[in-house]
């Protein structure tokens, strides 16, 4: 059994960093679509740099968590809340990758001619950006509905980018001179759709840590 | 301390699932390719199905690892197996959507006009299948060195995923007709350069598993 003290300390501790974690890469969703819409360069590198520390924080809380596993051998809810932890800090890293790859279309976007379409990915990105902190919101108040009720908004992403991609096609055919443009807002909507799936998974986690529940799949299964 | 016995039984019976499970994403990146290339409707929809037995056995695994980490509370290189397991567990599933994804376009290109391009796709496919293939050997051979030879491969992929879409973005400038199919193309290469990137999740599992090492992000660092 772990000492109970000492391990519900170090686990406050590893849910502390994983929310500075979640901030840093909150702020870098917003800060590479700020690049994008500000065509800022410097904006950009920044999301670069910030991905660093992100990608050093995710090691660190990796490391802790599996020492933490090891050493007090937790079982039950302890068991669960660790593993979540170490869950959702994996699908953040990953969104701060997504980040960065949203940042470098950004930079080449920044030297070439506006496209006026470019206008749809604010509000697309403004949905994810929200559900990324409602699932940590859900996490934090250790509301399982709050993340759950995510998981419909990434319908909504999913047809955003189905119709921003199809009105590009239907664009590029009209102005092949813009296809090079296009091509990198599409891949920066297809990103933003994989942090809608990635804020969905970490909704699954907070349900799996909450209520010992598998919804993943759609399969909606008890645990144990 | 875990039961020697049972839990030992019980672990290689976890590796066992795994092995199965990811015959079956390798499978089905297989199909999903064979699928684009033959024009087949029903192999792409075999993908599809394939999926839902994939699913399956992810959601199996993970409450056996984690049903197993909780009843028997092992420790170090056990601990660091098991966790690893659930982990490739995770990633086997995503290779397995990317596979759903280019099955999806595969349907859609078997109703379009061929575009002499999609030679280069079965190239890319056959490296990033190789080295799905290897960090699995790589796992059941105890090898990490195995595993982690296959990362290098991974900037092969990316520089053909690079090369193809820069080559498809001037193809579709010349030829607006073909944009639509091209894009088709496009989403494929960038499904398989995910996978790529999978498989280097993978690796890294492999060697945290067998070396307790993390080589996440590049940074060399000793575990414990």
């Amino acid at each position: 059994m772990p000492e109970a003290r000492h391990f519900h300390e170090e686990l406050a501790e590893l849910k502390n960093k994983l929310l500075v974690m979640s901030s840093l890469v909150e702020a870098s969703i917003q800060k590479s679509i700020q690049a994008l819409e500000e065509r800022s360069p410097t904006l950009a590198r920044e999301v670069f740099d910030d991905d660093k520390v992100i990608d050093q924080m995710e090691i660190e809380i990796d490391e802790c968590g599996i020492r933490l596993m090891a050493l007090d051998q937790p079982v039950a809810v302890d068991l669960r809340m660790l593993f979540g932890v170490l869950r959702i800090n994996n699908d953040l890293e990953r969104i701060g990758d997504h980040s960065v790859n949203i940042a470098e279309r950004a930079l080449r976007l920044a030297e070439a001619p506006f496209l006026k379409q470019l206008v749809d990915i604010p509000r697309m990105a403004a949905i994810v950006q929200s559900m990324v902190k409602d699932v940590l919101d859900g996490f934090v108040q250790e509301d399982p509905e709050k993340a759950r009720a995510t998981c419909k908004r990434d319908d909504e992403v999913d047809e955003l980018d189905d119709r921003f991609i199809r009105a590009l096609l239907t664009y590029m055919m009209e102005k092949p001179s813009v296809i090079t443009q296009a091509m990198d807002l599409i891949i920066i909507s297809k990103n933003l759709e994989r942090i809608g799936d990635l804020a969905t998974n970490i909704a699954e986690d907070v349900v799996f840590i909450y209520q010992a529940k598998t919804i993943k799949h759609h399969i909606d299964k008890k645990e144990d």
